[in-house]
């Protein structure tokens, strides 16, 4: 399969990518709510052109560096999802607003400030989005102490409070799909309350931005809601479909390795490793590192350049055969390559470029 | 600290580095052995220089990629120790024999031909080694089969089998420096055994090779064995601290964070998550994603662009604040950045490209 490849290579299935683009696009035009989806998944001029062909609004991300990737390709309407922090990216982040639409997070006065100086200093303000903690319990301020944080970022000379945002992903430790709805309501629920109450205040609360692909179909359509940010939903992966959130067929990316040893009957070795398929665990229940298509075995272990497979009871592997492996989690295998390679029924397409790959800065 | 270098980045102290590749390089002066060292760890041609300017033989490396790479950046000793598998790698090794001295592992006989019969069809001949699987489990034949496969491998056209190595990978799962070295004796003794099983067999067997920095120091002293192979020695990381190879202060490879939130008192988050520092877990036993140097801290939890800091009784910090985390894995942590930055006494010094990065094929 796939000869013209050398492997290991992670190919992208196009023709599952448009209905994955087209299905939350609609989705959200359905609900009413800005889509943003968040570009750390794909990492590619491509996927987004194609996001934005699809109705988005634009694109989030995660970093300051990522933020600049996705202007020069010609992106103009960026949230930096993240709370920024340091005069340093603040002077980035000044020259980027010259010339895009921009937007930052931030879940504390003290980081604020940091950016605030550097706008106020230049005569300028940047448009901030406060960072909610609805459950997952990573960043962000939790609901109660919203009103006291949003009125202090507002009145720092060099910013301009616009909204809400968070991500939800404790929904990732969902047992059950209905477990993983339940998240889905109560993020939307409590956004929709925090910004009433902000506005309550005297603040002005325009975006109210909720994110994550598993919460993503149940939360947008919650009353108040007026934007989501999923961003795996263009790939999928072995977690989402193991959370209910896709089927097998609605995944996208896939990695192409070879087998390179057979030593015993119950262990075969390919040569995608961590370096390929990263060391990130299956959610929400542990499970190996990726599933070999079309089979029962999964790769049970990894090392860097090594994937051991655990040869299911009636499958079988050769030295030299070519195997497609789902991995538990796109967007991190995204970050480990230069390029991704497109497919279309059995063919191959062309490269495209990780622009944004190791762009954590 | 560090104030001229955006967050994350990662560090190198060259003085802990040089203490580290002169000691490797004395102990196998001292061993008898030739030294070999893996450059998967490093990717980078400044510290292959200095392990060649210690009196290392040439570098290992996992890839044909980074061998590529290597050759480019003028080694000319190379050896792929991974069952390499596929014609058309076999094209790109012969490329590469044309150039520099070269040998390639093997655990199969289907996997062998493969190249094998790329090197025939030229009129070459390539150097293999076979890969003995002393206990990992991964790939690698047993010792008892070992003579089978020598002898078929040695036979094809193309080949010329010189020796066998190995890499006791097991000894990371040891949990005293004990079991360590008991593994480390038994890696030595048994390529020995093998090694004269197969002469006995009428093999000619040169190079009898071990690998691995916990187990260096007490199989390269295995009479019998000939070369050794370690990687992760010159870096050390916080799962040589756990496994007793070394002390803190002999860890080498450091990365500087800042700070970005402190939702509670017992929760801090940096803007170096698995991106930076990958989801690897402690060796040999779970224990979080790092350590912040100087503190009782640990990174507890990890996603791609947050390192969640489960503060320690008595610790504290603040938003804006720069760390120093010492990451469980060194070897994959210079595999997810452009370039690593040196640093001496406090002082930043300069940046090294990481070639070999993503040199997966």
């Amino acid at each position: 399969v796939f000869a013209e490849l050398e492997t290991p290579a992670v190919l992208v299935d196009v023709d599952v990518l448009d209905r994955n683009l087209t299905g939350m696009a609609e989705r959200a035009r359905a609900a009413g709510v800005r889509l943003r989806p968040h570009a750390k998944t794909h990492k590619t001029a491509q996927v987004a052109g194609r996001q934005r062909a699809a109705g988005a609004t634009g694109l989030s991300v995660a970093k300051t560096g990522e933020a600049e990737a996705f202007a020069d390709a010609g992106f103009d309407d960026l949230f930096v999802a993240y709370p920024v922090v340091g005069a340093d990216k603040g002077r980035r982040l000044l020259a980027l607003h010259d010339r895009i639409r921009l937007a930052v997070g931030a879940d504390s006065v003290e980081g604020a400030e940091t950016l605030a100086r550097v706008f106020a200093g230049a005569g300028r303000t940047l448009d901030v989005v406060l960072k909610i903690d609805v459950g997952l319990h990573r960043v962000g301020v939790l609901p109660e102490h919203a009103a006291a944080v949003a009125r202090q970022i507002a009145d720092q000379p060099g910013l301009r409070l616009t909204g809400i945002f968070t991500h939800a992903g404790h929904a990732y430790g969902g047992q059950t799909p209905d477990a993983v709805a339940a998240v889905a309501r109560d993020e939307g629920r409590t956004m929709a309350t925090v910004a009433e109450a902000l506005r309550a205040a005297g603040l002005p609360i325009a975006t109210v931005s909720v994110g994550s692909t598993p919460t993503a179909r149940d939360s947008m359509v919650v009353p108040g809601v007026t934007e989501c940010r999923p961003g795996n939903y263009v790939f999928h992966d072995r977690t989402q479909v193991a959370l209910g959130t896709c089927r097998l067929e609605d995944c996208a990316l896939t990695v192409l390795a070879t087998v390179v040893s057979v030593p015993a009957d119950s262990r075969a070795v390919v040569d995608a490793g961590s370096k390929v398929l990263s060391s990130d665990p299956l959610r929400p229940r542990p499970d190996g590192h990726g599933l070999v298509l079309g089979t029962r075995t999964t790769v049970a272990r990894l090392s860097e350049e090594h994937g051991v497979l655990e040869v299911a009871p009636g499958d079988r592997f050769r030295v030299g055969e070519r195997v497609l492996i789902l991995p538990n989690h796109a967007c991190v295998v995204t970050n480990l390559q230069d390029r991704i390679w497109t497919v279309s029924g059995g063919q191959v397409l062309e490269p495209w470029s990780l622009i944004a790959r190791g762009r954590v800065q």
